[in-house]
């Protein structure tokens, strides 16, 4: 024969608790959800594994529909692949919430063709107890429709150099952001702000960096005005205050041929 | 003048995470909700307090709206106190949302006419991660009218000796059951079962007992004459499977005189 047999490939959607690690990505000496999901599937099949994601999200961001490859030996059912894997992610929050058979040329990373985010924040002067490390609570009350307003001047292609962090690893600093919709919701433990974020592709920070400058137009520091100038100046010292990582979801992956039923 | 000052009494309305600690009620050696407030007011006034709340929830149960009262020697600003008590508590999952001074004879427990408990059950085979801890997992889906069918049976006044724990110290298993009312909502995590629990007063376990017998009735093992039958038979061998507590939510407590605004 002296064909290799082709390893089939899975798509794997991956929901987590970013607050125990490091962020996405393995690290040496420190928790990640790469490593967890590398670590259950060396269980399944004993060898190395390399997985790849669609967003390598920071520490303390969270997963809501992250989405991840990878190559097995033998033909799994992806339901079972699935049961399998969160039987042995346990006891960390990381679960497979969703795996498909794909193509061997599909890849979490390079055929995405756009990202989700969502970022909340609580505002009240109680501490959080339930929703702690998965808000940014703020003690001030914030205006939507005043940063819905800033929101819009963020809209389009620009050059995001404002809003992207120094150890940004991007070719270009064009990007097109296609929504930023904020939403004010009441919820169990009080008024949320949300933000839905929608891009092709996102710069290093890029989320946090608009949630930081937004939350100051929502306070009535800046104006709407103050975020075309910062956006204008294309200088990362025009940028509002980046906000803190634990409010940050990676909500979800769009694919031209979507994986999941 | 001969005469003691009253001690001016103040009302507390206390948001908790239960998984931390054995219960609310003051333990020797466990951690209790109840001591961390009263080691926050020894570090206000220190001295021994000793507050009183509407219902003592168990270990694992969270508060979202507990009751308490507290008195103290100093003529503190309510809302003051209950700053100085978040700063004190931190950083424990507990938290002062609402402070009012009261009546000297106000009692948490003793004037309140209503309790309300929320339960939740969360639906879905992947295990939770941002929700661990705060719903009953269930792996298969429930019928949620079929749920609400059984829970009419339980409304109104009935001797609920089948629904009450080993332990319960009441006085008498007559109660009135004033609603149970059962929601199906989408959540972020998937779909979650709710249960609103509503009545002047409640015997040991009585809301998990009730969530635990209604959940056979929406996994179709059950059915709502089922339900009948085991609340006439007065008999604590007849109810279904006690669930957990990390579902339950002490909602909140109704007074005459609403304390807070």
């Amino acid at each position: 024969m002296g064909y290799r047999t082709p390893m089939p490939r899975y798509a794997l959607q991956v929901e987590y608790h970013g607050a125990p690690f490091a962020g996405w990505q393995r690290q040496a000496d420190q928790p990640s959800v790469q490593g967890a999901i590398e670590a259950a599937l060396a269980k399944l099949e004993p060898r190395e594994h390399t997985i790849a994601a669609a967003g390598r999200t920071d520490a303390g961001v969270h997963g809501l529909a992250q989405v991840a490859h990878c190559d097995m030996e033998k033909d799994w059912d992806p339901f079972r692949l699935s049961e399998a894997l969160n039987f042995q992610l346990k006891p960390a929050p990381v679960a497979i919430t969703n795996c498909a058979k794909v193509a061997d040329d599909w890849h979490a990373r390079f055929s995405a063709t756009e990202r989700r985010y969502l970022f909340r924040i609580l505002m009240r002067r109680a501490p959080a107890t339930h929703q702690a490390g998965l808000v940014w609570q703020v003690k001030h009350d914030l205006d939507p429709e005043a940063m819905q307003a800033g929101a819009d001047r963020l809209i389009g292609n620009h050059d995001f150099t404002t809003f992207r962090s120094s150890i940004c690893q991007a070719a270009s600093p064009q990007k097109t952001l296609d929504a930023l919709r904020i939403e004010h919701i009441d919820t169990i433990g009080g008024p949320e702000i949300h933000f839905h974020v929608r891009a092709r592709s996102f710069l290093h920070n890029q989320v946090r960096s608009f949630v930081g400058t937004l939350e100051r137009v929502g306070a009535g520091t800046w104006s709407p005005d103050d975020v075309t100038a910062a956006l204008e100046a294309r200088d990362r010292a025009a940028c509002g205050p980046v906000c803190p990582p634990q409010g940050l979801y990676l909500a979800g992956v769009t694919y031209p041929d979507a994986p999941f039923l």
